[in-house]
């Protein structure tokens, strides 16, 4: 048993909270958008959450909890939707939402702790030197720049520069071992990639260096089509220009916008499919220009909206706040994360489409992937059982879509059902007792894991529930 | 025939020079890299240069021609390949290289005369706010703004943005007509493809407005292969990462490197095959990162080198520089412009190079086209005759590649063998009387031409030699 009395006691000084509304709270992220892991995990909550506010606290806390054999999972403003930051065996919740000084800004990168706000880091940057982050999350608003890095892939901006992966979109990350004497390591390079969309597996980030870009007063534009492939078919020949600078570009099927998107909702028809876009202002003639050879109509563009109180920003419209505008409406309501392989990713989407009609709305998102122009999507669907989810992701499968399923916890079975071995010989090196985030990753806990079991991984260390 | 005497009374007042020697100067580009236009072009020369200072003076110009129906060709600094600026039947040339200012610049825009250098827009603009043009050819130290837009079509940059026609590259062109009473016009969205790269032939462009982009210190990188096929597949690797921000991309063959660049020979082995880069600073962990994955090794790094004295900047090994350092040390060497339609470009690459060897070395530009990376070629051409000329192009076509010959004046047989309706149409509105840079527009000199004739168009009103 975990002696949490002795380890509060080695971490006297630190801030500290054990007030269980509190850790209860501190335990979760959005995992409740999937009504399979808001069964699995509803009850799961850590012991203590530990707020260091610098590296050395970070070191002490990890040194002390690696004594006591307490198990460590970090949290950045815990917006994650897998439960990427929730304590499946309990122990400390490291909250690192303090550690979010803004340390540094030059031509094309910015230096702050894990902690830091995506939407206070570009604030800092623009006023600096008209610069902003590459791409960023719907939750740009909330969510830290260490929790994006550790539990991310993409967002806005992926139109433009890929994903987080892409070799080159995290300059730079400082991390913290799990060990008796935890040890400080920076990577560059590739080697990021040991530590990114680990959810915190295998090292603490304690410090981000990210690639910046020319910042612009990016423009909301919403494009209304009678039809959802033709709202498709814009977004990805828009996609395809290559002097027309955009930073999303969301096709989004009827009647999602009109049922679910209720503070722009005057501007829809319920039959319209739209197509939200984010574009550079010195861009509009040009597109304008584009749209009037489109079978689309411009049925909202912010800079021309005399009243825009109340109204969200559009990218809050896309990536999951589409479903999370979906599920306040109606909470029956989830979702899947799909890749529409290219080059034929709009057959694909119309076969989904046709397929299942009302049952899975359409939602895409245009991305760069390897040089070119990909879709990814993540379609509502309307929930009945978690038997018939599964068959609708089969038929995905079957059908050549790539699912990263949104309704498991661990890195695998959310990702590329594949062990990464570079990340799995990391937390050997980094992890050795697996006290951090223990459970996530199926590599660590059963390497002799089948993926194509068809079943979900049920990690043995998961609280048991009531 | 025409009355220079009364024009000159009718233009008293503005800036005129007619000394043979300054006339044949400034009636003149770099048509010589052509041994074909060499020969056709070397007598051709205007009768007067006029250089106005403002739109005003360019009105009054284009008023006086008109009623003396004396011709005018627009020249901005004579960096053009194909003889864009050179006055076929004399007259007028219209030197536009006083009208230089540099007028507005924004977030994302720069306004400027036409005459403006590109490096001196950049000086500007950079010093204002940290932004640079998207794109430039490798004369960007000498062209003007007004002649690339006119006359050119992508450059440096263009691995990132595209081609200049693509939609949003050039916000807005104000031109002026060639009629009794010249009318002013101003041209934005898809209208601008009316006269970008027109030569002049349908309005002279007195106004511009470019899109910019960030500007970064980037650094010159030079990789070397001992295979030519392993420098372009690691250029086109390179092109597809999408996170790692390359302005440059140029796989160049063995020996044109070690025998051609004179002041970076001592970086290379004859045999090597180079890649030429230009890499924000802020990718380059990313970059050598990716190298070390590569078959290649770093041979010059600009940020690493002691003495960078008389070493030219990497852009002008690059484009048509490759060809012009060619020419200084082997004059007898030309070039051709190709494409290799996507998506197996390489394979395409690969059988013009197993087919010609030292023939033709090899020499592409990686660019984006319609939202995937291509393969542009400028390859040298060992020439011999007009004849051989003519067939290493149709060997080209017959599998697959596209040429687009610079060893012709007219726009059509340099571009797409075609009639450009719209620039046609733009010419019948703006030019009735054929009075602008004469003889470079087949649909208009002669709208029943035969493309595939194979034969070289011929301009009738073409000065006689001698």
């Amino acid at each position: 048993m975990m002696d949490i009395a002795a380890l509060k006691r080695d971490l006297d000084g630190l801030k500290i909270d054990d007030h269980p509304a509190i850790v209860q709270q501190k335990s979760r992220d959005f995992y409740w958008y999937s009504p399979v892991l808001k069964q699995q995990l509803d009850h799961v909550t850590g012991d203590l959450i530990v707020t260091p506010k610098n590296e050395d606290e970070v070191i002490r806390v990890l040194a002390a909890c690696h004594r006591h054999g307490v198990p460590v999972t970090p949290r950045g403003s815990g917006t994650g939707n897998y439960g990427q930051a929730m304590p499946l065996s309990g122990g400390v919740v490291l909250n690192l939402a303090e550690m979010n000084t803004v340390k540094t800004i030059a031509p094309g990168r910015v230096v702050t702790g894990p902690g830091a706000v995506l939407a206070d880091i570009d604030k800092a940057t623009r006023a600096h030197s008209g610069q902003e982050l590459r791409m960023s999350p719907s939750t740009y608003n909330t969510a830290s720049i260490g929790g994006f890095v550790a539990g991310g892939s993409g967002g806005v901006g992926s139109i433009r520069w890929g994903g987080l992966r892409d070799l080159g979109n995290v300059i730079r990350l400082r991390t913290v071992t799990m060990e008796a004497e935890p040890r400080v390591m920076e990577l560059t390079g590739e080697d990021v990639l040991k530590v990114m969309h680990a959810y915190g597996t295998n090292g603490i980030i304690t410090e981000v260096e990210m690639p910046l870009t020319a910042s612009y007063d990016w423009i909301d534009v919403i494009i209304g089509f009678d039809d959802f492939m033709d709202a498709a078919s814009f977004g990805n020949d828009l996609a395809i220009q290559d002097g027309i600078l955009a930073k999303l570009i969301t096709p989004i099927a009827a009647p999602v916008p009109y049922d679910y998107f209720k503070r722009h909702q005057k501007f829809f028809r319920r039959e319209q499919s739209i197509v939200v876009c984010m574009i550079a202002p010195h861009a509009m003639d040009a597109f304008v220009a584009f749209v009037r050879s489109s079978k689309g109509e411009i049925v909202f563009r912010a800079d021309q909206e005399a009243d825009l109180k109340g109204l969200p920003p559009a990218y809050e419209l896309t990536w999951n706040h589409t479903t999370l505008r979906a599920i306040r409406v109606d909470p029956t309501i989830t979702y899947l994360q799909a890749r529409y392989p290219s080059p034929d990713h709009l057959a694909h989407v119309k076969a989904m489409v046709d397929r299942f009609g009302d049952e899975v709305p359409a939602h895409l998102e245009f991305i760069r992937f390897d040089g070119a122009i990909g879709a990814a999507g993540l379609p509502l669907v309307r929930f009945t059982t978690a038997e018939r989810l599964d068959e609708i992701i089969r038929i995905h499968e079957d059908n050549g879509c790539w699912i990263f399923n949104p309704h498991r916890y661990t890195l695998e079975e959310g990702g590329m059902k594949r062990t990464d071995d570079v990340q799995l010989a990391f937390k050997r090196e980094t992890d050795p007792q697996g006290l951090l985030n223990p459970g996530k990753m199926i590599a660590w806990e059963n390497p002799d894991y089948d993926y194509r079991s068809g079943k979900s991984f049920l990690f043995k260390g998961l609280q048991k529930a009531g």
